[in-house]
């Protein structure tokens, strides 16, 4: 089966969209993260969840957890408006920080599709046809294709 | 909003449970990992999908994703009967590798939860009450509650 036969439609995001939008997106469509994709519409990264939320949560809080019991309703929503002032190029690692994309061709085999997934530690594939996003392939329904004749009884 | 009441019941395997089971559950669950526990039954690690397919994939297939061009059918087959023959003890990077794991008490805020995904960088948080796994967060669902009364247009 080839890469594009995998893909499903997917969430992309650009550079300069609402960072409260793509959290929204990533809410509402209960999905990991977001494909993000430069001025041209070209890929230019994914924006795990994670991330979002290392951009909302100061940097002491995240070194020693307890300290967040301190924070009440208000310094939430005090947190959170932070959100509502930046873009998602605001979110993002600094640039030396942001890994090679996971991609592969629309005619890419499953096998290269799971060596890209290992390679970046990757829930997510993006399939191109040339810089076209075709879609994204998840690791679940990858799984769900390489191990369709594999019986579980071992 | 506690933690509890975000939780929702999560996939659970232990350490010497089957590979191959615990890659299908991945599948059909659509979730992007699971939840490792001891022979005790208390949290050990989270296992990722990806962690699976580093398994699968030798190597040299990770560094250069152009070499799996050639794996055919065949030699597909092969690579994933390996996986029939080991559990997921064996899938887990080694113990060093290991980070800790991403959990919260059952009374831990919504900061507390996006703090402990922000700095493990994982999509999911196991909730606990004492040693007993409630359930699991994922970071949609957080993101969901967090951002509930905050406006998408700033």
């Amino acid at each position: 089966m080839r890469a594009d036969e995998l893909a499903e439609d997917y969430p992309v995001v650009r550079l300069d969209s609402d960072a409260v939008r793509a959290a929204k997106t990533i809410a509402t469509k209960k999905i990991p993260g977001l494909i993000v994709v430069d001025d041209g519409g070209a890929p230019y990264t994914v924006l795990p969840g994670s991330q979002v939320l290392r951009f909302v949560i100061p940097q002491y809080i995240q070194d020693d957890v307890a300290l967040a019991r301190v924070f009440d309703e208000k310094s939430t929503d005090e947190l959170l408006r932070e959100l509502r002032r930046v873009s998602v190029r605001d979110l993002l690692p600094r640039r030396q920080d942001v890994e090679d994309l996971p991609v592969v061709d629309c005619d890419a085999s499953m096998i290269e599709v799971a060596a890209v997934m290992a390679r970046f530690h990757s829930p997510l594939c993006v399939v191109l046809d040339d810089d076209r996003i075709v879609g994204a392939i998840r690791i679940s329904r990858l799984m769900e294709q390489l191990l369709a004749d594999v019986p579980a009884d071992s």
